[in-house]
């Protein structure tokens, strides 16, 4: 394939894989969707298959680039471990070009992600980015003078597994006190249930919404109360902001960009929350006054980054 | 000159300025030192330029590498910000190449000294490396494929000033909780004096030695009495060493590097601060089990460290 075909991405997310066709500007002539299976990886990538064959049918020679939570090898044909999807040392690239007669090429979700804004959203143009992915958790990409920086193993940039607060809340990741406890959706989840059980007042209109019943409490609800008004969500909002914003001052005091680009469903949900985290790490960058601020972006590729920066980095990587 | 010439390392600390002369295999065949005074600007300069010229009297065409504590702009010509040196925007490589005649670029001191390790030390041909300096407070750098990162402004690396204890111990830099308030030898000062302060019985070495004055119980003396095996002292070292391990967690969810250098005088001066490092960093590294561990070693250049990484550094970018 020459370097002007499109190529086709694929993000697979915890609940949803997203599909597209991509061309070499990162723009996306056909979108596709389907449910994740999660716990079986037979299924996930047969549903993946089948989903390239559709997109594919008039690109033969389009390659393929699948972005997924988790930890790929640096060459980006294995999955060593995916915190939602039941992978552990899955060959997937392997796999998917026995089923597909096509080029493969894996990457980390938030990197691919990541990687779209730089070469199409809010990053394009800067030489060193960081990114972050908010939805649940916290998924970050580095990319330093056009380079995406994926570590020794390819396992870096795993900005949410700071521990921020010692002995702080439980993660997934089995330790306490992860940022990503603390500035994402699961926080904000955490938070509302706990601000209704102790029956506030102030949370009447969580308490509504969610019919007194904690499991209802997500982070997507008190995103959508915050964006329409509601003070105790409001406040949790910033809470998180505040929280996001204690961890880019850390992260600029160890890789110094020219700009965060704040991307993923939470990201995007109320301008509220990057703007109080733009506030806070002002507030909190080591040496403020003696050097200069990054700019603070939300993204604009929204939910397509993904998929998009999947495949454009199996389009770089795999070019004749 | 030619790349195969020596060039001229200095490195301007708090207390004094070392000096030597390098060769490109990073040997130092002379060795010079003078007491820095600190807080005037003009009579370092002076010191330097006059050991430049006892250093350089049989190398006219030496180049010259100055590392400082601070940050310099990212081209290594002005000082902006030195904690220690009262320099403010100083454009100190345009006074002393008047002074010198020779070319000359500035680096962070920490820079260069972990440019040594990658160079000649204990990081030699490893692709991703994250060196710490221990002194005082922690200073940082970071090579990735044999480039030194510095970030967008020049001021990445300052590991110390990530905030791992949310309003923790006031710091230098004006934050609370940084790091290095919790892994240098001003946490293992502020922990000794206060083991005195409660009269401790275990502190009774402690007392002896500083003679029940807090103002003579520093770093150097806690890590004397630990090296003498006294066990207070050591429980300071393990306590100072448990935080230096949990940030190298930190640092390995963001870099993923393939070794840790441990440097610098208190990185240096017992084997149990470094050795329980490791052992905590293997304890709560996200992701262990499904990851490498990175290497922890001691660096190995000591204190020429610095010196040896700014005449290399410079010799690479004025080489004609």
């Amino acid at each position: 394939m020459s370097a002007g075909s499109p190529a086709i991405g694929i993000d697979i997310g915890g609940t949803k894989i997203a599909a597209g066709l991509v061309g070499p500007d990162g723009r996306v002539s056909r979108h596709l969707r389907h449910a994740t299976a999660g716990h079986d990886p037979a299924a996930v990538l047969d549903t993946v298959a089948s989903l390239i064959a559709e997109l594919g049918a008039d690109a033969p020679e389009a390659t393929v680039g699948v972005g997924a939570a988790g930890w790929m090898d640096p060459d980006g044909g294995s999955v060593l471990f995916s915190p939602h999807l039941a992978w552990r040392n899955e060959p997937l690239r392997t796999k998917l070009e026995a089923a597909t007669g096509r080029r493969v090429l894996l990457s980390n979700d938030a990197d691919a992600a990541g990687w779209a804004e730089y070469r199409f959203g809010a990053a394009r143009g800067h030489s060193h980015v960081v990114c972050l992915t908010l939805g649940t958790g916290i998924g970050g990409a580095i990319v330093v003078d056009g380079q995406l920086q994926r570590g020794r193993f390819g396992v870096g940039s795993e900005f949410g597994h700071q521990t921020i607060v010692p002995g702080g809340q439980r993660c997934a990741c089995g330790n306490r006190g992860c940022w990503e406890q603390y500035a994402s959706g699961n926080a904000l989840a955490r938070e509302g249930r706990s601000l209704m059980a102790v029956h506030s007042p102030v949370a009447f209109a969580l308490r509504e919404a969610a019919r007194n019943d904690p499991h209802l409490v997500t982070g997507e609800l008190v995103t959508a109360l915050a964006a329409d008004g509601d003070p105790a969500c409001r406040e949790l909002i910033i809470e998180a902001g505040q929280w996001l914003g204690r961890g880019l001052a850390n992260l600029a005091a160890v890789l110094d960009p020219g700009i965060f680009v704040i991307g993923g469903g939470l990201g995007a949900a109320v301008p509220l929350l990057v703007e109080t985290a733009e506030v806070t790490y002002r507030e909190n960058l080591s040496g403020r006054g003696y050097r200069p601020f990054a700019e603070v972006a939300r993204a604009e590729l929204g939910a397509d980054a993904g998929l998009v920066g999947a495949a454009d980095l199996a389009r770089r990587a795999l070019a004749d």
